[in-house]
C-alpha cells in the first residue's frame, strides 16, 4: 500500500469529520468516489452515509449485502432510518426491523407509515416527556438520570397521562424559575404544534415565520404527541424547496448528483431536450407557413429572433417572481388581479420603450421604415403576451395540480416562440406583401 | 368608522401574531399595504416591521420621522438594528443611536463596523458567558438572576478573564451532570468557533454540515468573544442563497419585493431587457451574413430557430448544474476536468440521438436531404458548444469575481445563438449554394 493511500486512509478513518468526508465524496466524481468508499472502513461507514445526501447513500446502500445495511443502520436516528428503509427492497427492510430492539422497531414502523412529504414523515420520536403536577425539582432530578439529552432539545413536553399534549416546557424557563413551582403553573399553552399529516413545506414556513428550533408533532383528531421536528431536518427542506424551482425550471432534478454518471445525465437530459424540441418545431411550423412572405422579404429573416427572443426574455422574468411567490405561499386570488394588471402595464411600458429602439436600428440597418414599424408592433404585441402568460400560466398550472417550476417554462418558451413569429411575419405579410 | 376596517385594526393590532401581520403586508400590493400599514398603531409598528422583508421595511422606515424610527428600533434585537442602520440616512442613525442606553450603544456600533456579508454583521451580543473554574452549582444560580435567557440559547459560553473563548457548555449537558463538577471538567472545547470576518454563506455551510443551533463568533487575531450567530438568521441567509441563483439567473433582484410598484419594476426589469436586446442583434447580425443564402433557401429560415434553441436549452442544463455545484463549493480544480469531459461526452450522445431525430423530420418535411444532413451537423456542434460554455464559463466568471449566476445565462443564450446560426447557415452556404 502506498504511502498516499495511507495516509488518506488514515484521513477518512476518524481525522476527518464524517461531514467533511461525507461533503469530499459529493464533490467526487463516480470513479475517485467509489475507491475513497473503500477506504473507508466498515465500522465507519455508517456514520459518513448519515450525512450523505439521499441520492448518493441510497447508491451506496443498493451495493451492500443486507447483513451491512442492518450494521450500518444502527447509526442512523429513527426518522432518517425510515426515510432510508422507503428506498430499500422489502426483503432488507424487513431484515433491518428484525434486527432492531422491539421498542426502536415499533418506533421505526410506526414512522414508516407516515408519507416522506409529510410532517410524520419529517419527525423523529426522540421527545422528553413530562407531566404537568411535578415540581421543577423533579424535572431536574428526572433529567440527570439521561445519559444524554437529544440534540436540538430546547423545549420538554408536557403531556396528559394519555399522551395527549397539553404544553411545553422551554429549557429557558425551566433553568431560571424557581424550583418549588409546578410544571403547570411555568408551561406554555400557546406551543406551535404540527399536525402528523401537514405538509413539510408549510412545516418550513412554520418554523421560519416562527423562528423554532423544534416543533412537536400531534396527531390531528386525538391530539396524542407522536413526536418532534427539529430545525436541522427543516433545513434541509427550505434548501430543498428553494433549489427545486431552479433546477425543475431547467428541467433537471432534484436530488442531481453534480457528478452522477454519463449515462444516467445523458439519459435524464435527453428527455427535457426530446421536450424542447416539439416546441421548436412547433415554431418552425409557424414560420414555415410564410415561406411565401420570407421568400419576398430575407430581411424578415434576419430580424425575426429578434421578437421572440425578447418575449421569451421578458416572459421568463414574470414567471420566477410568479413561481417564487406560489413558493412562498403570497399569491392568491385577492392580489392576482392587481399583479396581472401590473405585469401588463410593465409590459406595455417596457414594450413602448424598447421596441422603439428596435424601430430605430431596424430603420437604419434595413432603411425600410415599414419593416421598423411592423417589427415594433409585434414585440409589443409580444411582451404583453408575455406577461399575460408568465402571470397566469403557473397560477393555472398550480389549481390543475402541475408543478409550475417544471412545466411553465417550456409551454412560455413555446407560447413567445409561436407568437413572436406570428405577429411579426404575420404584421409583415399584410402590410409589406 | 366602517365595521370592516374596525375588525381589520382590531386583527393588525394583537389579535393576528406579529408574523402573520407582516406575511399580510408581504402579500399586498402597494396601495393595500400603506392602508393596512396606517391601520396598525404606533406601539405595534415596531414589532411588525422587525418580521418584514428588508425590501419592505426600508420603504415603510423611510417614510417615518426620525423620532419615529427612534421609537421602533426599541423592538429590534442589536443585529437586527445594525443591518437596519446601515441603510438609512446618516443623520437618522445618529439620532437612533444617541437615544440608546450607552450599553446598547456601544454594542451596536461596534456591529455597525462589520460587512453585512461577514459573520460579524450576522452576529448579536446577547451571549451569556461564563468562568471555568466555577462549579454547576453556581452556573445554576448565576442562571436564575435572568429574567430572560435569550431565544436559541443551546450552549453558554466559557471565556477567560480576558474574554477569550475557552469552551462551550451545552445546555443539555448542564442538565444532567453532577451539579460539584466544575464548568472546566465538563465543557466542550472542540466547539464550532466562527471567525468575524468570515463570509455569511460559509457561515450557512457550516451551520448545515454541523448541525447547529447557534454558534459563538471569535476575534480571529485575538480569539476574544464577540458575539454569537443563531440559526433563524442562518435560515435566511439559504434562503437568500438558493433563491439568489433563480432570481439572478432571470435578471432580477435578491430580495425583489413579488408586489413592488409598476416604475420600480419597469425600470428594474428594463435594463435586462436590454442587455438581452445587444445579444438579440448580436444573433440578427450574424444571419444577415447569410442573407444571399436565405434568399436561395428559404427552408434555411424556417429550420434555423431549431438549431439555436436546442443549444440554448442544452446549454441552460449545464450551466444551472455548475451553478449550483459552485452555489455549494463542490466544484473545484480536482473535478472540474472530469466534468467537463463528462458534458462534452453527454452533449456529444444527445447530440448524435437528437440530430438524428431533427434530420429524419427535415428530411420528410423539406424532401431535400442535403438539408437534413447539415441542419444535423450543425446541432452537435452546438450542444457541444453548448456543453463547452455551460461548464467553463460560470467556472471562469467567479474566478474573475462575477457573479456567475447572474451574467452567464446572457452570455450562454448569445453563444448558442451565434454558434446555431453561423454552424447552420456557414455549412448549408459551403455544401448547398
Amino acid at each position: 500500500e502506498s504511502g498516499a493511500t495511507l495516509q488518506t486512509r488514515y484521513l477518512l478513518n476518524g481525522a476527518l469529520p464524517a461531514q467533511d468526508v461525507a461533503s469530499l465524496l459529493e464533490s467526487s466524481p463516480p470513479k475517485e468516489r467509489k475507491l475513497l468508499w473503500e477506504l473507508i472502513e466498515d465500522k465507519n461507514q455508517g456514520e459518513v452515509l448519515q450525512y450523505l445526501n439521499e441520492d448518493i447513500r441510497l447508491q451506496f446502500l443498493e451495493n451492500m449485502s443486507t447483513q451491512r445495511v442492518v450494521a450500518v443502520s444502527e447509526h442512523f436516528e429513527s426518522d432518517d432510518l425510515a426515510d432510508l428503509l422507503q428506498h430499500l427492497p422489502d426483503k432488507v427492510v424487513s431484515e433491518v426491523l428484525l434486527s432492531m430492539p422491539p421498542q426502536d422497531r415499533l418506533r421505526v414502523e410506526a414512522l414508516l407509515s407516515y408519507s416522506e412529504d409529510s410532517a410524520g414523515g419529517l419527525m423523529n420520536t426522540d421527545t422528553i416527556t413530562i407531566r404537568p403536577n411535578i415540581t421543577l425539582d423533579r424535572v431536574f432530578r428526572y433529567l440527570r438520570q439521561y445519559k444524554k439529552i437529544p440534540d436540538m432539545t430546547d423545549n420538554l413536553l408536557v403531556v396528559s397521562r394519555s399522551n395527549r399534549l397539553l404544553g411545553t416546557l422551554p429549557l429557558a424557563k425551566l433553568l431560571i424559575c424557581d424550583t418549588k413551582t409546578t410544571v403547570r403553573d411555568i408551561m406554555e399553552t400557546d406551543h406551535t404544534a404540527i399536525h402528523s399529516d401537514t405538509s413539510v413545506s408549510e412545516v418550513a414556513q412554520v418554523f421560519e415565520k416562527m423562528d423554532l428550533v423544534s416543533a412537536p408533532v400531534i396527531d390531528r383528531s386525538t391530539g396524542k404527541l407522536l413526536g418532534r421536528i427539529t430545525i436541522d431536518d427543516v433545513v434541509d427542506v427550505i434548501r430543498d424547496e428553494a433549489e427545486h424551482s431552479m433546477l425543475s425550471m431547467a428541467g433537471l432534478d432534484d436530488d442531481e448528483d453534480t457528478f452522477s454518471p454519463i449515462m444516467k445525465t445523458t439519459r435524464r437530459r435527453a428527455v427535457w431536450l426530446g421536450i424542447n424540441l416539439i416546441t421548436a418545431f412547433i415554431a418552425s411550423y409557424v414560420i414555415g407557413l410564410f415561406q411565401h412572405t420570407l421568400n419576398q422579404v430575407v430581411a424578415l429573416a434576419v430580424l425575426m429572433p429578434i421578437v421572440a427572443s425578447m418575449g421569451g426574455i421578458a416572459g421568463s422574468q414574470v414567471l420566477t417572481l410568479v413561481i417564487r411567490g406560489i413558493a412562498l405561499d403570497q399569491i392568491g386570488s385577492a392580489n392576482m388581479r392587481w399583479l396581472l394588471n401590473r405585469e401588463l402595464i410593465v409590459g406595455l411600458l417596457n414594450g413602448l420603450l424598447w421596441s422603439t429602439v428596435i424601430a430605430i436600428l431596424t430603420a437604419v440597418w434595413f432603411d425600410n421604415i415599414k419593416i421598423a414599424y411592423i417589427i415594433a408592433g409585434a414585440t409589443i404585441i409580444n411582451l404583453l403576451i408575455a406577461a399575460l402568460t408568465g402571470t397566469l400560466l403557473p397560477i393555472f398550472l398550480k389549481k390543475l395540480g402541475i408543478d409550475p417550476a417544471l412545466a411553465a417554462s417550456v409551454i412560455l418558451t413555446t407560447v413567445t416562440d409561436v407568437v413572436g413569429f406570428l405577429a411579426f411575419l404575420g404584421l409583415a405579410t399584410i402590410f409589406l406583401v
